[in-house]
């Protein structure tokens, strides 16, 4: 693994790439960090998900950066169709205690139609798997997920990300979130300006189609402008991490 | 301007960069190129065109990939879209000449309906204005784009890039051919297995939004696997360089 910027371009263990990131909450809400996989022509699904997109070392990067939440959080067509996992792997235990943060992140999922599938191991542990539904969500999918998560409402037609972090921060303690996508809860995120920094993983491979990229949803305009603040290389896979330029114009999603 | 990948990351000014190329045909068929722009999240229009999407860098680095290049080809909808000039910047012609190339290149577009913008400046030279046509094309669209172009027929619906490359290289003596998009004739030439190299420019920018991605149509199965050839940074924008892994399996396009 090569640290290409900023220079210089040495080399380091995978394990130590985004182990101990500076992530720091900011203006009454969590620090939210996004991390996607995507091809070089900008697909992030490959068959329906994005397994097959990234490398060994793009899901060991995946597994350091959540070593840094405190939550971790998904849409709901995310976790239906990565099947997310429970957390971190054990050997980042002790380091997150270490650091005094939990032994495994909080596990969050928004969804409207409250129909997830509960037997995934993101249910493992109730008091851990927390879901964000709406007031719009069916009463008998609410009483479905109780018996499975921590269930709170945040919002009215749809679950509102910025409700949602207020929730996480106040009741949880979570103040360093990771978000795992999907494309319209980034761009949720991203829309409400609740977003400080991108992890892309650039994956060497052309998948072509037209299927969901990075963001759903309509155009920004203006664009947001991203600062590049690393990359590293391996085997011509590339991670970039870029922060979302505190500088843009607020983003108008009058048109959304 | 910083080549980060491969080491060392050396500053080099951008007229240096991709002066130079080692474009070499082989298999019989000249060595085909494509160069394109795209933000973070993977997409190539911003209200309808490229521009606004590249900096003045990326605007560079276009003409320096052109100067390499024996004819420069676009899809009709590119020609439309771009407006996409009439060649290189006077200053690269001496550089050409000395490296034994026309002082310009050629320009290439394909179109099947045959209507095209005729007024822009890539008609200025009818010599040096190929448009391929299919045997499709209306009569009348054929005649009009005579007045301004060298007309050929490649393929019967619609342009067939495999032939065009024939007749460039058999009457036209074109060995390096740099592709500019859009995503229809990107994929087509990926699709056919005419591709030697991508040049890829990743602007810091969201865009959001579902429009053109770098390639259109139908997903590739298995993926096209590309080999990081090189890789230069300017103000957080990325140039990357990729060969088209011949390793891959052949492309199945019959789903497209």
């Amino acid at each position: 693994m090569r640290r290409l910027f900023p220079l210089p371009g040495a080399e380091i263990a995978v394990e130590e790439v985004y182990s101990t990131l500076d992530w720091q909450a900011a203006s009454g809400r969590p620090f939210v960090a996004l991390n996607m996989v995507s091809s070089v022509d900008g697909r992030v699904t490959l068959g329906g998900s994005a397994k097959g997109i990234g490398s060994k070392v793009d899901r060991a990067l995946m597994m350091a950066l959540r070593a840094n939440a405190d939550a971790v959080m998904f849409g709901a067509g995310t976790l239906r169709a990565e099947g997310v996992g429970k957390g971190v792997p054990g050997a980042w235990v002790p380091h997150r205690v270490e650091r005094g943060l939990a032994p495994q992140p909080l596990l969050v999922v928004f969804t409207t139609s409250g129909r997830l599938p509960l037997k995934r191991s993101f249910f493992a542990d109730p008091a851990r798997a927390i879901v964000f539904i709406a007031g719009s969500t069916p009463r008998d999918a609410i009483e479905r997920l109780q018996a499975h998560a921590t269930v709170r409402v945040a919002g009215d037609e749809r679950p509102d990300p910025a409700e949602a972090l207020r929730i996480l921060s106040n009741e949880f303690g979570a103040q360093r979130v990771l978000c795992e996508g999907g494309p319209e809860l980034s761009r949720s995120l991203l829309a409400a300006n609740l977003l400080d920094e991108l992890y892309l993983t650039v994956a060497p491979k052309l998948l072509g189609g037209v299927g969901p990229s990075l963001l759903a949803g309509q155009p920004f305009n203006p664009p947001i402008t991203l600062v590049l603040r690393s990359l590293y290389e391996h085997d011509g896979e590339l991670f970039l991490r870029y922060a979302i330029d505190r500088q843009s114009p607020e983003v108008d999603d009058a048109a959304a």
